[in-house]
């Protein structure tokens, strides 16, 4: 993750943070796990109240029979929660008119290296 | 509204300005009005010549049988223009599968404050 | 182009630097062939191996049948790629419902001014 900027405020949900992320794709929880892509977009806080950001990210898949394909996600993202959900908004590729959504669930979280694994589901109708 | 950068040029659009925005979404046009949500999002001046916007934004249901849903928009929003239409892009929750238009048309401004009120239309084709 | 923010960081790919667009859209390469509209939008920086950005942009016509149309697209744009395809994730007026994908092509670059000119080319399928 790399923050592009950081608005000073007085509320505690970092409200206005944005920044932009880039984070390894893997088909299974473990970082040794297949590598099958990225996901790389923007997250911009975007709630006064609790943690919660707007994302415009993009899957790029970079392996096997999706390899060169991306699908385009965009929705709200509250951290806190189970399950988020998020539409699946478009996409390229063997993904051309994709429409649908997509389910993340937190698997790990450390909070000392703030690292994060998360799973992600996708239900994508496409051409 | 969040301010995240405010790039300085000698536009008199704010080419480049950035801010998040979390606004109440109520029934009809007064604060007391019945809240039912928040749209949250990015606008990014877009334009050079004229007042307009680069528009991401979820419309985020926190009441009734859309509890929990959100719409997505994406589009240009020329703030004097009477009527700004942007796309319906996607959906979660009840509006899984989204596609359509919102128009949007402001209420009120006030100049002092900044403070405004729009109201939204939207027609949205889903699941 | 107009620089939002550009992160302090050890990347060679720019990762997190963000800038918001507003370019001419013409039928033909040359800057004096006929001005039909312009692309507008967010370019962020969101891969930290290689430049490609994560793009939403709306292709704003003001000319001809499609005047005051728009076109929403989202996806990523690895810049030295050959051909960069992103998706059509909606649209307004004419270009309602809007899904499908943009391919687009560098036609001229020229490194000591920054100034490019790419072609376009959209499939949309549209109510």
């Amino acid at each position: 993750m790399q923050v592009v900027a950081s608005p000073a405020n007085t509320s505690t949900t970092g409200f206005g943070f944005v920044s932009m992320i880039d984070n390894p794709m893997t088909v299974g929880p473990d970082i040794g796990s297949k590598l099958i892509g990225r996901s790389q977009g923007f997250y911009g806080s975007a709630d006064q109240r609790e943690l919660a950001v707007l994302v415009t990210m993009n899957l790029v898949f970079l392996e096997g029979r999706y390899n060169g394909s991306t699908v385009a996600l965009m929705g709200r993202n509250r951290i806190a929660a189970g399950i988020r959900e998020t539409a699946v908004v478009g996409g390229t590729g063997v993904f051309r008119f994709a429409t649908g959504y997509a389910t993340a669930r937190t698997q790990r979280f450390n909070q000392t290296s703030g690292d994060a694994v998360a799973e992600y589901n996708l239900y994508v109708l496409h051409y």
